[in-house]
């Protein structure tokens, strides 16, 4: 026979099944046992009569395989449950789990929930947000393949910091100095000059030795740029479709409910921009003048802004455009008209940074000049600034911080919550 | 007017058409100009008159923008070009290229191939083995998100080396010590707990002091691992599926004529399978019994049985099974008919290791013995060995280089040559 998932079950009403997974939960009454199954894709109630086959000594957690009768049965949760059913033991489970698995959710702080990985992401709330992530990875893969997009894979050990040298990991790579990349930045743009469009899933570094729900040390971004764009606003048009059709994969998805996702997600045909400076007298109308004192939003600000949005705009997305080249790496294309400001964007999701982009330096002499105001010996750039000497056209992307879609789109209070094995200042284990 | 892809231009025969590209090649004849535009998907060819617009003055790499009516024109590569063509200049490369582009095949050694990757990666050929490589993955995750395979996102900076401390990339993390990790491995076990199937596509990193063809430092690996398995051979026929739909994939790309690509592979419905003694009877046959010396197939070897599974059995692919546990890391499952070998296997494709997998331990107890065995600390290992605490089932994977699949598909002499990027002993930039 062969084996169904749980989800499958009610198809197979009436017919003999074959199921595999963990038991979840058991209630033994004095003429049966009640047992839940739990697979990767959901759980289902098995009927058993007591004594049968070790049912009784069964630890919770153990793999089990389950054979019986499918039946419609309306007070089974899922409407359909397995009758006349024969047990196995596939592996047996120690006793004395670090929390109950069967509630609604887990009754135990953070940390514990973190060191206990291996036993915490099999509870079913827990595990769907990490389905989420997986669908929202592959709806990010579509929009972009179905543009024309190439995925590339770009090297995590690199020999120049992207941004800065502050907030790398620094590693010996054969006697020589090295560092983790902190972005794919420098590479998906030399990349445009052979794909014209790329996009790269992959884990980013960041020695910033911040302890704080919102950092990270290590985490996935989902990474684009194209070439041949009039400027940054091409860049958010995309970013715009890309997100809507991540917001339309996980409200599509079976495990959004699981997961306590907030639905619908108010995703606009064209997310609301504010320019840096609109923000700025938003805020300063809110907050007052304290505001100005630095040249970017505090996460306070961002929380205010998304609030505006949903309330003016009925967007759950707000675009921030132009932030003060002061703020933004050496890569950044100002904007013509007001030089101070830059082709730049934040993209806020509910309040929070999602995601960063803008439109890029294409000239090699604007490298030249920026490199040389801020700074920055050219030389160990080389290579990079190569793809500019050699006919580079107007281009831009963006990146999207995984964990943090997953963690806005289910109202999660920290970023360790939508992280399987999260790095911080003080975790590195499991 | 839109903007349309060199590949769309037969499908706009006798319509005025805008492209944008790169100046692939120019011939000046006294009558009229011949241009090749090139984009990210092929090349057309623009005619014009001399003196256009600047036409004498452009460099070759400039990125440009060309306007003209698409003829059908026999003569003209790919039977349409482009007429009465206006010339704009988007971004003006610099005279002096490091190597032609416009031939069709680079005229450079491979280190300066590498040297210039933003340019040599603009070639039709080396940019075509990457979008063979992107082809790879997209048709690798299809395949088992088919098969409800959850796509997982694991650390790789981490506290504990899988299989050995030796060829580890050693970080300050913080001050503690940490490594970049080998493989997904404890971590795709762990997680067949929560999801039964998951899957990851991401960078590994192995600090082996080798410079062979064959080895890189960091190289991107597509990992598998499932559970509820009976035992390596179910693992070996999902290994055949995912591998059979990549062969298709890259079949069927259009960049696979343009990469040179080796087709058709020959994949047997059924892939070959030699157990490890079989095959050393085999090679003793051939090389003598010098291959007794090691417990393992020199690359000679394994080019050797690639030849005979395509002799004898029409194939590209050869499974070699029950590798002496003696060269498997502790996780591996032994052969409960002969426990000095085990329940793993590589896949060799066209004589080249392009996999390694098998089944692992699932009990504690077996894990306690294996480390005890081995001399291993389990302390380090306790949040993956709870995993097995707590009822894990018969479970197996496989990891794939995508590098070298690439390499075996278009017949690349050096694992370089398919890896935008190459790290190596020696190679760190850019």
């Amino acid at each position: 026979m062969e084996r169904i998932r749980t989800s499958e079950l009610p198809q197979h009403a009436g017919q003999q099944v074959l199921l595999r997974g963990w038991l979840h939960h058991r209630r033994l009454l004095s003429q049966v046992s009640f047992l839940v199954l739990r697979d990767a894709w959901g759980t289902c109630q098995v009927v058993s009569t007591p004594n049968a086959s070790g049912i009784d000594d069964l630890t919770p957690e153990s793999a089990i395989e389950v054979d019986g009768l499918a039946v419609a049965e309306p007070r089974a949760p899922g409407g359909v449950e397995v009758r006349e059913a024969t047990v196995r033991v596939l592996s047996s489970a120690a006793a004395g789990l670090p929390f109950d698995l069967f509630r609604p959710t887990i009754d135990a702080a953070l940390p514990t929930l973190l060191d206990h990985a291996a036993v915490s992401l099999r509870h079913p709330r827990r595990r769907a947000a990490f389905q989420l992530m997986d669908a929202t990875a592959a709806a990010f893969r579509a929009a972009l393949r179905e543009r024309r997009f190439t995925e590339v894979f770009t090297p995590k050990i690199v020999a120049t910091a992207t941004e800065s040298g502050a907030n790398c990991f620094h590693l010996d790579y054969f006697g020589q100095p090295a560092y983790l990349a902190q972005s794919p930045q420098l590479y998906k743009q030399m990349l445009v000059g052979a794909f014209e469009r790329v996009f790269e899933v992959a884990p980013v570094f960041r020695a910033e030795p911040h302890d704080t729900p919102r950092h990270l040390n290590e985490y996935v971004s989902l990474d684009a740029e194209m070439g041949f764009i009039t400027d940054h606003h091409d860049v958010m048009a995309l970013l715009g479709q890309v997100t809507s059709a991540m917001a339309g994969a996980v409200s599509e998805h079976a495990a959004a409910a699981h997961a306590g996702a907030r639905l619908p997600i108010a995703v606009p045909i064209a997310f609301p921009k504010l320019h840096f400076t609109e923000a700025l007298d938003l805020l300063t109308g809110e907050f007052g003048t304290e505001v100005l004192a630095e040249p970017d939003l505090a996460p306070s600000h961002e929380r205010w802004l998304g609030e505006w949005a949903l309330r003016t705009h009925s967007s759950d997305f707000l675009f921030v455009v132009g932030f003060p080249m002061t703020k933004r790496p050496f890569y950044t294309h100002p904007d013509p008209a007001r030089p101070a400001y830059s082709n730049s964007f934040d993209l806020l999701f509910r309040g929070l940074e999602l995601a960063t982009g803008g439109q890029r330096l294409h000239r090699y002499e604007d490298y030249e000049t920026a490199m040389r105001a801020r700074q920055i010996d050219p030389a160990p750039f080389s290579g990079y600034l190569e793809a500019f000497r050699y006919g580079m056209p107007a281009h831009g992307g963006f990146a999207i911080g995984i964990e943090r879609w997953v963690q806005q789109v289910i109202g999660a209070s920290n970023l360790r919550e939508t992280t399987l094995f999260p790095r911080d200042l003080n975790r590195i284990l499991p």
